[in-house]
């Protein structure tokens, strides 16, 4: 889709993700950051736009036509990435402007974040931007993704091609979520779209909200926030948004320490953490605690259906499990599913002892028709109506051959029935429970680190889809 | 140390963490489970002591004779492993005693987690082996290591050989902590001792404890409990021996629901939470909130110094992780530290900019001479007398050079400055990350799978050492 078609559009964010052509403005040298890597990750992803790399110096690189600068383009352009010196940015930013480019991202950094005279850029490029009608995301940032058509402009050498298709999107004021910080590549869940709005100069947190609300691969949506340009505006934003798709985000600068330090990284003002915290409630945005939350939580939600009820049912290979779980569970509001009198015999039937709240196959586990043993009890276990979420602990083994068992009984199982499942994985191989979390997952079964980080998905996918009850 | 030199020791668990002589009274059919397996893995794992199979339909096993009793065997015997029905338990227990062996670890299990007549043959258990003076481990428990000796009688096929030495002992209700359930092989921090105590019929916490403060591979001592046995001796010890070695503890059983489950699994009664936690207060034991933090919080005690107050460095990638870690480590009364204007000077110099209390050493690293900044970035953090700990991120790029000359540069850094560091690696590449974060912590520089963990860890090392010297 072009800018012609956009222009009427409501946002012009398509243009930042879905650009038919892209002005690469950098240097072109060789190297581990800067236009030369921007260029050649696309190339790698197979994005399949034009690409106009722009410098001076430059007749020709990685094959495409170099360019002295956005003047000598003869075609039209949808996106501008910038990322050369803070004192020459204005400059092009003009030059963007007679060529009517709509959308740029800039990278370069040393604006509000650094000092006086950055602010002073800042403002001053933001001026020609409105008065152009050029929309910007950064500056200070490491730019975006879409994994959907091979845009991965990623300033810093990421050492992979491909970001995995899914449906989380990720949205943060920090680098530290681009394909450069972290490996995409062997991620199993899959992403959408990625943005780093660096110092939200123009773009913030409500315009990618928007976008993301009417994005058809985005299931859910990830955010990390340092501050909040304009309240009342991203309460009704997430609001709306919350109602179709959850929004789980991650607040730094809690503290007042946290929050003059965050200052003084992207220049922005943190707001009050109560207020926020409040804000969060009403708009039905899911908060989470930790950075690794960020990355963890979000699949149950692009992999599984949501729970209907809090009734959380739990499969283990060790009490200790159980225990841990339904204290964690009731953090959330999930109470230990009491099993139908006839599911509990049936389970009794496939072994003595097993039809209780926690269902431990640690016990059967030295009969010889164990992996039997375990496929029936897990689909005794998930006819239960009793049941609405199950907690699925497995215990790998040190052998490839059972895992590959469990994976041809999870394969049978994909799709068969209405239940939100957490799977927590361990046991005394780290490549191979590394291997059967992916492969689960490619199977569509979240698998989590940590047996909290399973027990939390449960929880704020119920509480998630408990409200959306509510609002009917 | 054999058991006659034992038999006036306060404690006889050295009977049980260093026996020469082990009868393995169980199945001795090739398997994953049983006994089997314990004396094939105590072979692997180098253990020299004698091992004694006792089946009477064995005449040989793994190139050992086999008994068909206790009875049968000449030589004394330090320590013996029941894994047989319960209803024969009772009878070898009987046999234990007319050889005078002392110390028994009692795998098997239906006893008082089962039903009414298993709590009967457990307290009949303890009767008989009261009267002969054996001490018990377990029953339902996975048994016990010690990784200095060999002794891995692991009941279940571990599938490695060897569990890597270290400072921090483990001890749980649980199985989830033997060799079968975590990967001891890969682990770099490694174990001193671990131990499941099961129903603890006999032997509990307290006597771990005990053992554990004057055992001088120990370092660190990491609990999980459901239950405690006697609260008052609990508090007594745990209070003595925190002021030696640091205690940490994860406790379930802390809802109502949690601990009435606790008690169906292991038979034992819960403790009201909070009295727990204001004995832990008085007692001077860490309380941790998860089972991942289990494992990963005791190795900053293990490989680092205590810090000596509460002023918290940060070197960082990139901005968000400071202000992340700022608003983490106020939790843990941890402030960021204010650089000494010197230091602050000297970094300035090194490059413009970095002489903030988050040193963020993202901007140079478009810089060609970059880890040379890098070094000298690092070295003068450490000399500032105004940091106490190190929250330390590192971005491994995708590329194995790099990561070589970080560990070059680690590896001469080694000992040199009287800081606790914590370390967080992210990258784009999982089994670099991995790879970097093992070989650091071979090093002796703990590495976190999170940032929060690693600021967390910090913290409690912080609290441990104030309240230490609050002691003196």
């Amino acid at each position: 889709m072009g800018y012609e078609a956009l222009k009427s559009e409501k946002s012009v964010l398509p243009l930042f993700f879905e650009p038919e052509s892209i002005a690469v403005i950098g240097s072109l040298k060789e190297g581990y950051f800067g236009g030369y890597v921007v260029v050649k990750t696309l190339l790698n992803a197979g994005f399949t736009g034009k690409i106009y790399p722009i410098n001076p110096s430059y007749q020709e690189i990685l094959g495409l036509k170099a360019y002295p600068s956005i003047r000598e383009i003869s075609g039209k352009i949808d996106l501008a990435i910038i990322m050369i010196n803070r004192r020459f940015v204005l400059n092009v930013i003009k030059e963007c402007a007679e060529k009517e480019i709509k959308a740029v991202i800039v990278v370069s950094d040393g604006f509000a974040e650094r000092d006086a005279e950055g602010a002073r850029l800042q403002n001053e490029m933001v001026k020609i931007a409105r008065e152009a009608g050029i929309r910007i995301i950064g500056p200070n940032t490491a730019g975006i993704v879409n994994s959907a058509n091979g845009l991965i402009p990623d300033p810093y050498e990421p050492g992979y091609e491909k970001v995995k298709p899914g449906g989380v999107a990720i949205c943060a004021q920090t680098g530290m979520i681009n394909p450069q910080a972290f490996p995409y590549a062997d991620l199993h869940y899959g992403v959408s779209k990625i943005c780093d709005y660096g110092n939200k100069c123009d773009l913030d947190e409500c315009d990618l909200l928007e976008y993301l609300e009417s994005d058809p691969t985005t299931k859910v949506i990830t955010m990390y926030l340092e501050s909040i340009r304009d309240g009342q505006r991203f309460l009704d934003i997430s609001k709306k948004v919350s109602r179709q798709k959850p929004i789980l985000i991650l607040k730094s600068g809690r503290t007042k320490e946290g929050a003059r330090v965050s200052a003084s990284h992207t220049g922005a003002l943190a707001v009050d953490d109560r207020i926020f915290s409040a804000a969060c409630q009403q708009a039905g945005i899911i908060r989470i605690e930790t950075f690794h939350e960020f990355f963890e939580l979000p699949k149950i939600f692009s992999l599984q259906p949501l729970p209907k009820g809090n009734r959380l049912g739990i499969v283990t290979f060790t009490g200790g499990a159980g225990v841990l779980a339904i204290d964690e569970g009731a953090k959330y509001g999930l109470t230990a599913a009491r099993l139908s009198p006839e599911i509990a015999g049936r389970l009794n039937a496939i072994f003595p002892g097993l039809g209780k709240a926690v269902v431990d196959i640690g016990p059967p586990m030295a009969v010889n028709n164990y992996m039997e043993i375990y496929s029936d009890v897990l689909k005794t276990v998930l006819a239960d109506d009793q049941i609405d979420c199950l907690f699925n602990v497995i215990w790998t083994s040190p052998f490839k051959e059972f895992v590959e068992e469990y994976l041809k009984f999870y394969e049978s199982l994909h799709g068969g029935y209405q239940k939100t499942i957490a799977t927590w994985i361990y046991g005394p191989s780290i490549p191979l429970v590394n291997e059967m979390s992916g492969r689960m997952e490619d199977l569509g079964f979240p698998v989590f680190s940590e047996l909290e980080a399973a027990i939390k998905a449960l929880g704020i996918a119920y509480q998630y889809s408990n409200r959306k009850k509510g609002e009917k």
